[in-house]
């Protein structure tokens, strides 16, 4: 294999720690993994037990070199170079979830612009058993390093779907007696006041314009989380997290 | 007034629009407010009006020199120098309680690194009614302009402790009533299966190492957050939000 890591455009890395052991427990395609000379305690340990035991190309090079390979700034001596993320299609989740005898719960982020917000819900998504995110494929952060990083490897076990209208997927996912919930601090009603016993798709709007105007309206329920105090504004993945948080809870009570 | 810019050590910057509102509208000082030259529209333009009515030293400047000023790379346009951000005493946060007629809603921090958590644990903290925030005076992130712009500004109107010693605090919390409820995945009883209808503190320990030994066994009761899935780990800020919403709707429904 020729070493090719300058030609980036059909390749993804994955940096860190955790996120590297996460990719290599999934059984993922790895190209190849970077490994800091010299590192072989800990978790680096783990990580080169994993990648001899699954046959992964292993380069040990200095920590100038990751540092200058780095995307995340925040390496921990250990990059791996893969394969371009794979998004799923909205079937794909739909699928997932009929394959686990459960009605779908599925997240919308209508415009999430920051990829640290995009991994840490793709992780809170994870611990909640949600089958799967419908990201737009224009105006909204994408899966990349950081992402994988700040979702501490769960990127690995999400479906992530990208799609062309998200109005469009709405309307398709409402045919499926899915309900479409809105998260907007003009809601009716409060998060935890709906029951959300069928499939449900909620949406979660742009970290400073919220939902966007017609997807809004193809809500079939706008909700919102109370607040006190001055600055009456949740971070989108704090606010998508207690969402998801009272589905599960509701759901596995 | 001299443009003492340079001398950094005796002053702080907060930077970004909405913060630097939050900080016009908190009404406390400001020594110098730089903003980009020709910008007038929008939040710029309320910002410029709050800063007349306040009597505000205004500077224009071109955008490098923003770019140069700027600690969180992320100024959009506007930066304000203001004395350096001025910790409370523990009292102090038992005293708002006292002055709210409520019993103490407190969140100690043993730990968090990352300035971003910290500043989205102040936000929903904020949004939650939380009296005050504990942070031990080493190994924590501080309060900064990264911390302040990720709050959204909520840093203006959160009381914020810096101790030498949580262990000792928490014994003088107890002393005064307060349940100590320590966040671990260990923990023998789910967050919502208690009722917080005491004075509380909730520990949150450190995003990778969780919450010290000694800071553990003081706890009263060690609470965890159920999930399924494969990573099994939350972002800390998320953690601390689901928490406090339990906390807050417990109280207010």
């Amino acid at each position: 294999m020729i070493d090719n890591y300058e030609e980036k455009s059909s390749q993804d890395q994955i940096e860190g720690r955790n996120s590297v052991i996460e990719l290599l427990k999934s059984g993922k395609d790895i190209n190849k993994l970077y490994v800091q000379k010299g590192e072989k305690h800990g978790s680096i340990l783990q990580i080169l037990n994993l990648a001899r035991k699954n046959k992964i190309i292993l380069k040990e090079v200095e920590k100038s070199k990751l540092d200058q390979m780095s995307q995340t700034h925040n390496h921990q001596g250990v990059i791996a170079v893969v394969p371009p993320f794979e998004y799923s299609e909205v079937e794909d989740i739909l699928d997932l979830a009929k394959q686990r005898n459960e009605k779908p719960f599925i997240f919308i982020l209508d415009g999430i612009e920051d990829e640290h917000n995009l991994g840490s819900i793709i992780r809170t998504a994870e611990c909640t058993g949600v089958h799967g995110i419908i990201i737009p494929k224009r105006r909204s952060a994408l899966v990349n390093s950081t992402t994988n990083k700040t979702s501490a490897g769960a990127v690995q076990y999400m479906k992530i779907a990208r799609v062309n209208n998200l109005t469009d997927t709405i309307k398709e996912l409402k045919e499926k007696d899915i309900w479409i919930y809105g998260t907007d601090m003009e809601g009716k009603s409060f998060y935890n006041q709906e029951k959300y016993d069928s499939g449900v798709a909620v949406v979660i709007g742009n970290e400073g314009s919220g939902i966007s105007r017609l997807v809004k309206e193809n809500c079939d329920v706008l909700i919102k989380i109370p607040m006190k105090g001055k600055i009456s504004s949740l971070n989108a993945s704090v606010s998508a997290g207690i969402v998801m948080y009272e589905i599960f809870n509701q759901r596995n009570n």
